[in-house]
């Protein structure tokens, strides 16, 4: 890329990237949100996705120690606060733990990360890693898969709900509470990125963080399936669903 | 683990975790020493794996950059030296470029990274950190992956030589050179995690190391088998092989 975008042309230059890339293409989420998944299968998401959501906040404070204005880590902070919460057993890590409850998962068997496969902990830490060595400008970027994030989580509810009676309207609160806080976050970002992307150089390194975040979420989805719709050898220590399929 | 092991028994328990976990367990080695693998799919390993080889220096550069002892530098740098060779053209990384070239691949296909899949890159950016991030003493016992490769090496140099026509000795110089290079590094290295994991603790997580490494090497696989074995859908961005399959 040579030339400069006006805002609104690196905008839908960012909104194309998640019209190609974003994870609601991914088979595993199709075969998800269509009821297509046994408990086992579905288990094995929750668990693995655990450390992608319990990654999050320190996610967010690697991004919140790098910043150096007051007025900006104002409005970051609040990403933190919405995944720790306030007490124990709220926020949405706790969500996210009452899902893995719900779909009858050994809580600590969750939280210990003992069966967490390999390709989840590399996608999840490359994410961590990157908002720490990459520019902040692209830190900030790579947060903005959640303007895609209402779409999916639409989809992901209901067709869950539809189709599996081991999963109610309860143990999906975590999404719920993501419809109001992600357009929120990503609004935020969006106007970040669009007003600090000043040269054609910054433009391209936030259009190329955001494939990469698209890449982490991909990542996640590839190896489930590999490892529990199509697996061609049992990955040594891995989740195994207790249930016959 | 609560008891101390001797140095036999540890060896013992490192060496098991290459029983047990090593890559040369994996379906995609054997479909490659077999011969089961068409040009393309044999260039997607080649172009992939070119990543792990060219942060082999930059992951013991991290370790000898940890090394307080000039003894133990002076031993580590080799490792470096044999990689980066000492003219343009020699070494390890410029050998498996020969083997690229072999293949048909574009040099600069290959070392612009522009077709890697995401997960080689999250695999091996996540071994660079884990010897920057753990213990020397885990770091030093990630690299005993080198203790089973003499074995890999000679069935996958006997597998391709005989099974494919477009592999030669030449194009294969790489792994000749590892035949000798690799036992000397693990000896070394074994008989460092032998003498310093002096508590039960430590020598737990010598083995937890040597376990996320053979995780490192696996995962590689994984992704070559799912996006060029048996792909279920393409990988935007990912190499493509030219010819039809």
């Amino acid at each position: 890329m040579t030339t400069l975008l006006s805002a609104d042309e690196l905008e839908a230059r960012l909104r194309d990237v998640g019209t190609r890339r974003y994870h609601n293409l991914h088979p595993f989420h199709r075969l998800l949100h269509d009821g297509k998944l046994d408990l086992g299968q579905v288990q094995a998401w929750a668990l693995n996705r655990y450390y992608y959501q319990a990654m999050i906040p320190v996610k967010d404070s690697s991004i919140l120690a790098r910043m150096d204005e007051p007025e900006l880590r104002r409005v970051w902070r609040q990403r933190i606060i919405d995944h720790d919460g306030h007490h124990e057993g709220e926020g949405g890590i706790a969500r996210w733990l009452k899902l893995t409850d719900g779909l009858g998962l050994d809580r600590h068997a969750v939280t210990s990360l003992r069966n967490l496969l390999p390709a989840t902990r590399f996608a999840v830490d490359a994410y961590v890693h990157f908002v720490r060595e990459k520019s902040l400008l692209e830190a900030i970027a790579s947060s903005l898969t959640e303007m895609f994030s209402p779409g999916i989580i639409g989809e992901r509810v209901a067709g869950m709900l539809k189709n599996y009676d081991f999963v109610s309207r309860e143990t999906l609160a975590y999404f719920e509470n993501r419809l109001t806080e992600a357009p929120r976050d990503a609004d935020f970002a969006l106007d970040y990125v669009k007003r600090h992307a000043r040269t054609p150089e910054q433009q391209e390194a936030a259009i190329r963080a955001l494939e990469f975040k698209c890449d982490v979420l991909w990542v996640q989805l590839d190896a489930l399936y590999f490892a529990y719709v199509d697996p061609k050898m049992a990955y040594p220590g891995a989740f195994a669903p207790k249930e016959t399929r």
